[in-house]
């Protein structure tokens, strides 16, 4: 395969051999391609477009370029839920050890947060003693004793895709699906789990804010992972406020301990959950969809779900009493602040964008991969959709220690995040599509 | 301007700032935009187009990432002919004195070929002793006293461009108009000529192969130039079949000759050249048309035109009497071939692409940058278009002196690109199209 030909080729919109792809992927994993024409191929990609077999032959071609992990010595059928990434979204700590509850292994390689908040493994990080960066090994012993585990994704699984990922990071070519399928799959699939369920949000504090672009993602991810041999399904969820009340690490991984201790008001996050992990059951077990969120329902009243919880944190090296404790002390951070609502009426909604941009300034986020993050950094909304207010009610608590000097500025952008209206509000559905 | 954000609007069809592109170019120039970004910007540009007035940005900023050449203490109008390339376009040759002994000052800032052929500076060069490198001074000095000059372009030209087409030629980013346009006319609006005609080849033995895309870049041509300033016209012209009777360097030196000398049957090389120069007088001077074209037809008749041509030979060093008495006496090349008419009746074409092959096989062209050309490989065809030819008969003599092994297989190649038809074909139109 010429290179020069192939991007001939996707520029005048041909469909591309799968073996020119594998060999285009191989070559640039291996430094033989150069990024000048990776960057070609991916704009080209953007613009044209790729069939569902280019799409699979790209996903395939990255996940090959690492390991590739088996899980067939496991009693249990294997599981795994994704998320496009949404403002608040703590529900791997919750659906990974419910669905472990309901008897499937879930082997989740996570990421860091490179962007307004954190990643699943920062959050967890939270956690004193929490380690995310387990060796393959550690990471299978972690699976097979507790049946789940949040580990941060090594350099040994789709380095392709991490090398091809920086460098669309840089040259505009993000924004395309199956640059973005290719990119979640290769990981996903190489992860090695034989069912799939895809969270993609959609909205304002969301990657996708269309809902258009949004199902296209949803049911190109599922035609990918059932193209690769997967059972799959997505549902496209809404990401125009934040999930739960919490948006900041250690705010979140307590959060989703409430909501594993059946203590938590945030339902939102409670039933997203159980509907997530219910379909991950009821595709990996074959089951239906009705009694799979009954048996979910079930683990997560009864303490399993904290149970796989807890021996995960523990396996991992965390302390989770440790963590309790600094939570129920109240941890004082260095700067505390206080939003309030600008008039009385109904929320009527909180802009998830807004809010992740406060925290952001809080210091939860990195800007780029080398920031250090603060844990206890974050928003904690004292009110929810549709809830009473009145002018100068607190709306939000706000806490950072690393940036006392943001502190102002994001209680400002909370306070312009809370729009209020003189109407009760419709309530808002959570999942907005299912696609199977 | 921050790369990234122009790379996504010119992703999303979205029409960038003028000095956005500025800027872009610049920093290529420098060093400061990595390839990998300029390769992304390239694909987008041919998978989205550009508006007249972003072409016209970057091709101006491209002219302007090196030296621009003024002619204004020259006391003549100055004008220049581009060709964008055809198999036997030894029209500079021609062209160039010839519009010179009319009146110009035409400054010629030419090629190598890389590709089938040579270039206008490789032809030249089989003069012997002829010196087509010289220095900008030297240059602007034999364009003052002979009225024109074939040097080869220095790297003081528009560095960007030569940049971005090594990048182009590796990334499936060649046929996009907007990027040809600013890579021809960077480099003539640096070389400073007020007027500019451009013979635009269309079809089997040009780049652009389709007349519709041929007029498209004719277009776009005349558009940039007059948004820069400058007059401008151009003649979209035939390239099916070669154009005279010869493809080889020191073949269409010779040819050219003839031509000046009046001595040549190769009329369509004399009718358009007659027809370029004529367009270049009649812009530079303002002269109507017709008018142009009588002088041009005088000046070449009455030897003005070779004079010049020998005048500016002499200045580069070459030596004429030399070159004619080495062609005169047949040269010997190491080996020379015959190609015969297959069946007998009409030449009803002659492939052009195929005769470019065959010369290309023989050693008349580079592979790459660094290959050397043998200036006696070529082909020198001896039936023109509707010609009358019997079975067996002689169509082409072939000769090289660095590849005689690749003889059979050339021969072969331009017997095959002589088509004989039982009925005589209808004569070709030369010229298919004007554009103002």
């Amino acid at each position: 395969m010429i290179v020069k030909l192939l991007l001939d080729g996707k520029r005048e919109g041909k469909e591309l051999a799968p073996e020119d792809i594998r060999e285009l992927v191989a070559g640039y994993t291996r430094g033989d391609v150069p990024d000048y024409q990776m960057a070609a191929f991916a704009m080209a990609v953007c613009c044209k477009g790729m069939t569902d077999a280019e799409m699979l032959a790209l996903t395939e071609a990255m996940r090959d370029s690492g390991e590739c992990l088996s899980w067939r010595d496991l009693p249990s059928p294997t599981a795994d839920k994704h998320s496009t990434g949404g403002v608040g979204d703590k529900l791997s700590l919750v659906v990974q050890p419910l669905a472990a509850a309901c008897g499937l292994a879930v082997p989740s390689l996570t990421g860091r947060g490179l962007g307004l908040t954190g990643g699943t493994a920062d959050k967890m990080e939270s956690i004193p003693g929490y380690v995310a960066g387990l060796s393959l090994a550690d990471y299978r012993k972690v699976v097979s004793e507790c049946g789940c585990s949040l580990t941060v994704q090594t350099g040994e699984i789709a380095p392709a895709d991490k090398k091809l990922y920086a460098l669309r990071d840089v040259t505009g070519t993000v924004p395309s699906i199956p640059l973005i399928v290719a990119s979640i799959l290769s990981k996903k699939l190489a992860e090695g789990a034989e069912t799939l369920v895809f969270d993609v949000k959609c909205g304002t504090g969301a990657f996708m804010q269309a809902r258009p672009e949004a199902v296209s993602l949803a049911r190109a991810l599922v035609a990918g992972a059932r193209g690769a041999g997967r059972k799959a399904a997505a549902l496209v969820t809404a990401m125009d406020e934040p999930l739960g009340f919490t948006v900041g690490n250690a705010l979140e991984v307590q959060e989703a301990l409430e909501v594993l201790k059946g203590r938590s008001g945030a339902h939102d996050v409670a039933n997203l959950s159980v509907e997530l992990a219910a379909w991950m059951v009821s595709l990996a077990k074959g089951m239906p969809l009705d009694e799979a969120r009954d048996v979910c329902r079930a683990r997560l009243a009864d303490g399993s779900a904290l149970k796989r919880f807890a021996c995960m944190v523990r396996l991992h090296g965390g302390d989770l009493a440790a963590f309790e404790k600094r939570q129920g002390d109240g941890a004082i951070p260095l700067a505390r602040g206080r939003a309030v609502s600008l008039s009385s009426g109904y929320v009527a909604s909180i802009d998830a964008g807004k809010v992740a941009q406060a925290a952001f300034e809080l210091g939860a986020g990195r800007g780029q991969s080398s920031d250090s993050i603060d844990p206890s950094a974050g928003v904690r909304l004292l009110v929810a959709h549709g809830d009473r207010v009145s002018a100068g009610q607190a709306v939000a608590e706000l806490c950072s220690s690393m940036r006392p000097d943001r502190l102002d500025a994001a209680v400002k952008l909370v306070e312009s995040a809370v729009s209020v209206s003189a109407m009760a509000p419709a309530p808002k559905p959570l999942v907005l599509e299912v696609v199977q």
